[in-house]
């Protein structure tokens, strides 16, 4: 008999400080990337200090330039102007490469190493935007707005602003789409900017604790935030238009601003006429609205849309580059978000796209085939794919490599090429370059699997019914390691439930966040399915939740406890929860509308009561607690309180913006007046969500919760 | 064989409801006792509406008169006028009751019925107060000083009272014995009063969370607090004068009140001289100044007491009844805490008490016999008794009921007669009357065992030796129910270890806090030292925390430990520990200097770092983060936030005025840089202690923690 000695390879285990964002080893756990940018049609890799051609048609990589030998010929060598990083290549037939230097932006035609433009870059501005055609940079500094042309002369735009009197901002609180408050004119002579008084919106008193390392500052200090809880008083927003040669602004004589949205701001080709999307404080009503940009007067409404619980718009229109006469325009009105195409009269010329799917993205336009470049989830709810769709015909072609996975792509300039960066369940990035009129793909880079050698679990995936017996949802699921379907696992539902966010779908691990694979390791088994009211999935799916947030989502997710019961290996004696956010208040909700049936929660940033959260996404759901009594009254969490039975941790960040800690601290009030016991915890000088580190700190806090009660 | 039956009497179980302040049943498991106030030398006994004079010898009781039946003799059948609530019987030699309508203060002949004056009663006020000789009120309101004369004519003295500038309240956050601002002489034509400029003082910024029942407020509210720290900014006190007759207000002429403390406001008995005890801000030099109170003019310092550490009076000075020019001083000076006899030039006519105990409260005096009343711990350190010191001889005379216990006492008019209101460790509560004359005492009331029916543990009380390993430290040790010494059970010390307070005596229980009973039902060993540094021991024995506040306490606290690791039932691998507010500061050193003795802990309203608590408390002992670096750093507990490594839950109270929060927010951002897990909870709208029924659920918040993680 011969005793056979295997070799035996260890399986590393994962820590925190591997899997969490933030932690100190993340960095080499994810799959790796490439930075990858287009000069024109020419492909360019960027790492470190070092620029390459990328051959698009077999990845062979030639140096392009490095900063360093850049600088060198170029003979900077004053700090100021010496090349620091690389930001774009903007003009498709110029060797003009725009940089920083620790001072100075910068244009540099790397062929010569000459630098043709460069102005101060000011890291104190609060916004900017800059225009490659003018060379014209909008900035916000102090509260106002300037604006340097492109010969270098700056001129202050207003003088007023202030903490109340916002100026090229985002308002609305970065609703309907907007991330910003500078819109440039294509040439780059005209800026639109928003303008938001606050004056009489209340603030919240949020606090600021000294930072432990400042010596300077001894006492916490006040740090109000303007804050217009749903049903009160909100904010006044115009939009203002400058021309750049004369310095004269005129304001949109859109008329009274109250209560009003305006959003998806944008120009038509010839840069003198202003687009907004209006919208009424009910949401339920928007109007696209040209102004002339000169003048400032109402040119004409050109679109109405209209629904008995919502629209929101969330993006500008896109004309077409070789017809200025017509332009794309996003609508959720046949169910689905689609593409229209619309001329500027404000007729229907027809749709883009149709089906029981959504467009995602619009990556951009082949001019040569008059054909608009977008993402979609048309092979399925969970997947996102890369396509053509020719604009005359509305032949859509799919262009992506592979088709299972998650595809984002990023267009060069004519449109032929597209980059497609994707994963799927079981690859963790692979980029493909595609020539997008071949409809060919090359595979350029391919990630290493960043796990090797570790223990991995085991990730499922699946759809069970909806609570109205007819809708699939998506769940994933991640197994325990070592499983073994003879025992029983405790198991903890990972929930956010919300709109606009989804946590199902193919990419790698099935969209598995890290904290996830961690408990599998433990021996949990985590359950993750995404109820109706999220994205994705069409505007009826989505407003199942309208004026009764969470309560078809617990319906939901209850069918996905359901379905656990079914499972021989689930422990459902041991079952938990977990959520940030929508997910917060989705835990608490189910923590206390089903009090026996989960044992441990763990709340983040949950909100309470819609009554104290802000009027842009409050109202959009819930219309107004005047108007919505009884929604409020039902999904309050208030009145829940004397149902907590397990055990539940509620953590917030003491300076959160978002869902304020006033939620927080009235639930608790009202936990302690029912006589139940939930648990707290607050991460001083954090917002929303934990930043860096601190989440290493907060997910091994939420593990040990569940360590402690539910294991 | 016979079955013998005996009869069972079920041990009734302790509930939070019936042994925490606020609980449901709290009221009728305290001791029973008797309102009771001298009507010169006359007791009288009130309860309810009815008001009983006491036969002093034999305690038989006599109806004075019940509030309904005086009302109707007098006839004060207006709401406005019918005695609502008995407060004092100010005249020895009048039978006129003071007493409150809803709205007015008043003064009733309860022979004649007839009501002898009267002023309005706003509830409204921020401070008010009476005297009886003129019945003038001073009061302030809306942050202004008002006087109605006892004719009842109103005058508003101060018009630019504000949050900044503040009249007739206390300063000085209530240290130095001051309770109030409003000091009237003895003949009530001139009131004395407090004016504090703290418009320069910081503010901390505290907020309120809206009730959740107020549907009028939407949002969190700001709720600044006033709150100059250690080595900061402080305000800056005067005292002004006003002449009730002309009106006229003079401020004492103490110049530049910069950094500089008033206290212990008194008059001399001819009401036109004003004594202060003016302190230097490192609270090491104070002098006894004497004002002229009509023109603000210093007359002289009549006293001067400096001490290397810190000098804190507390006490007024008191002049004899029988001789204007000879007052009572309290003074540490010799070590301990006595009285001497001083005349008005300053001159030590006489050290009255003296030995190696402290003198606790002066009751009054009995001028027949020119004695002063004291309550003293002369027994033992853990005592109070009641005694009479001749003035002249100084001889003193133990005249309590027992001797053993400890006694509060209230005198007579005449100081002829006392009530001894006194426990032991196995009496809850006795009253008897003393003759302080033939020093008699007859038991007046003898309060039954209000835990009669209920398992009620062991209190066991005794000495060990201090870390210096020669003074005695007084302990106090609550046994596990059904305590089998063969056994080893979980121990929690629970620590308060400041100045000004102490934990073990010999009143009911040895003191014993009625949690600690709750947890040694639930199987607890309870232990509670009082460390160096705690009240009623002296100069030294306080003063030996000076400039390190924490570090004796903890030597000391450890020599706890040792002594309990000497016991084999103590289990000293399940030991937590458990403190509020310096109790708490104490908990988490414990924690942090002593990672692997401590396994769990419970820390109310701490304070982590001495820089952040206010300058009148903590530069006393501390003194300023200037002046003693080396004293702060080795105090502050960010430091040791790496240390932690058994569980500990912090706890406050959002709205803590005293402790603010900043404490514990830091901690929590030091624990979280760190990678420690300290838990955490709050109580919005609650203060340095938690109020009425929410004590309730702090405690079982706080036993849970220790059942979780110590049981």
């Amino acid at each position: 008999m011969a005793l056979v000695m295997l070799p035996v390879v260890a399986q590393q285990q994962f820590t925190l400080e591997d899997l969490n964002f933030g932690g100190k080893n993340y960095r080499k756990m994810i799959a790796k990337n490439r930075s990858l940018m287009w000069w024109g049609d020419q492909l360019i890799r960027k790492s470190g200090d070092t620029c390459w051609t990328v051959n698009v048609a077999n990845g062979k990589e030639k140096v392009l330039f490095t900063t360093d030998k850049l600088n060198k010929r170029a003979g900077l060598t004053a700090d100021s102007l010496q090349v620091a990083m690389i930001e774009s290549f903007p003009y498709a037939d110029q060797p003009l490469v725009k940089a920083w230097s620790d001072t100075e932006r910068m244009l540099v035609n790397f062929k010569t190493g000459k630098v043709v433009w460069h102005q101060p870059n000011d890291f104190a501005v609060q916004a900017m935007e800059w225009n490659e055609k003018s060379r014209a940079t909008a900035f916000v500094k102090d509260d106002n707005l300037f604006v340097t042309d492109g010969a270098g002369n700056t001129r202050q735009v207003t003088t007023d602003g202030s903490r109340d009197l916002v100026y090229g901002q985002s308002v609305h609180r970065n609703e309907f789409g907007i991330e910003g408050g500078l819109f440039w004119n294509p040439q780059g002579t005209r800026l639109a900017f928003y303008r938001m008084d606050q004056s009489m919106v209340t603030d919240y008193p949020l606090i600021n604790v000294p930072e432990l390392d400042d010596s300077t500052q001894v006492i916490a200090t006040p740090a109000p935030e303007k804050y217009p809880m749903a049903g009160q008083t909100s904010h006044l927003v115009t939009v203002g238009v400058l021309d750049v040669a004369t310095g004269d602004t005129v304001y949109l004589k859109a008329g009274d601003p109250t209560d009003r949205y305006f959003s998806n701001i944008s120009w038509n080709p010839d840069g003198n006429i202003v687009y907004v999307m209006e919208g009424n404080r009910d949401q339920n009503v928007v109007d696209l609205v040209a102004y002339d940009a000169v003048t400032g007067n109402r040119v004409a409404s050109i679109y109405h849309e209209a629904h008995p619980k919502y629209v929101e718009p969330q993006h500008p229109i896109t004309f077409l580059p070789w017809d200025k006469e017509k332009f794309i325009m996003w609508s959720e009105k046949d169910g689905y978000n689609h593409l229209y195409l619309y001329d500027v009269k404000g007729k229907q010329v027809k749709q883009l796209t149709s089906g029981n799917w959504v467009v995602m993205d619009m990556l951009g336009f082949d001019t040569d085939r008059q054909s608009v470049i977008i993402s979609a989830n048309a092979e399925s709810p969970i997947q996102q794919n890369l396509y053509r769709v020719d604009v005359s015909t509305g032949e859509m072609t799919r262009i992506d490599e592979g088709g299972r996975g998650w595809h984002t792509g990023r267009l060069s300039a004519s449109g032929h090429y597209l980059i497609d960066n994707y994963q799927e369940p079981d690859v963790p990035r692979n980029i493909a370059i595609v020539d997008t009129r071949k409809n060919t793909q090359f595979r350029y880079f391919t990630a290493p699997d960043p796990w090797q050698g570790y223990t991995v679990p085991e990730y499922r995936c699946g759809t069970i019914k909806a609570a109205d017996d007819s809708t699939d949802l998506y769940y994933r699921m991640v197994m325990p390691v070592d499983f073994d379907p003879a025992k029983k696992y405790p198991t903890v539902v990972y929930v956010y439930g919300g709109p606009h966010a989804h946590n199902v779908d193919v990419r790698w691990h099935y969209g598995s966040r890290s904290w996830e694979t961690y408990m599998a390791q433990r021996g949990y088994l985590l359950f993750i399915l995404d109820n109706r009211g999220s994205e994705n999935r069409g505007r009826d799916f989505e407003q199942a939740t309208f004026r009764h947030l969470g309560q078809v989502e617990m319906q939901d997710q209850m069918r996905g406890v359901d379905f656990l019961r079914t499972l021989n290996y689930v422990d459902t004696a041991r079952l938990g929860v977990h959520g940030w956010s929508f997910g917060g208040f989705m835990t608490i909700s189910l923590m206390t509308n089903y009090p026996d049936v989960f044992k441990v929660g763990v709340a983040g940033g949950p909100v309470i009561d819609w009554k104290w959260y802000e009027v842009m996404y409050g109202e959009r759901y819930m219309d107004t607690p005047q108007t919505n009594p009884e929604g409020y009254e039902q999904t309050s969490l208030l009145s829940k309180a004397a149902n907590l039975k397990g055990r539940l941790q509620i953590i917030i960040g003491l300076n959160d913006p978002t869902v304020v800690p006033q939620h927080a601290y009235s639930f608790l009030k009202a936990c302690i007046a029912a006589g139940t016991q939930p648990d707290f915890y607050v991460y001083p000088g954090q917002g929303h969500n934990m930043m860096g580190h601190q989440s290493v700190h907060l997910h091994e806090r939420i593990t040990r919760y569940f360590d402690d009660y539910l294991k």
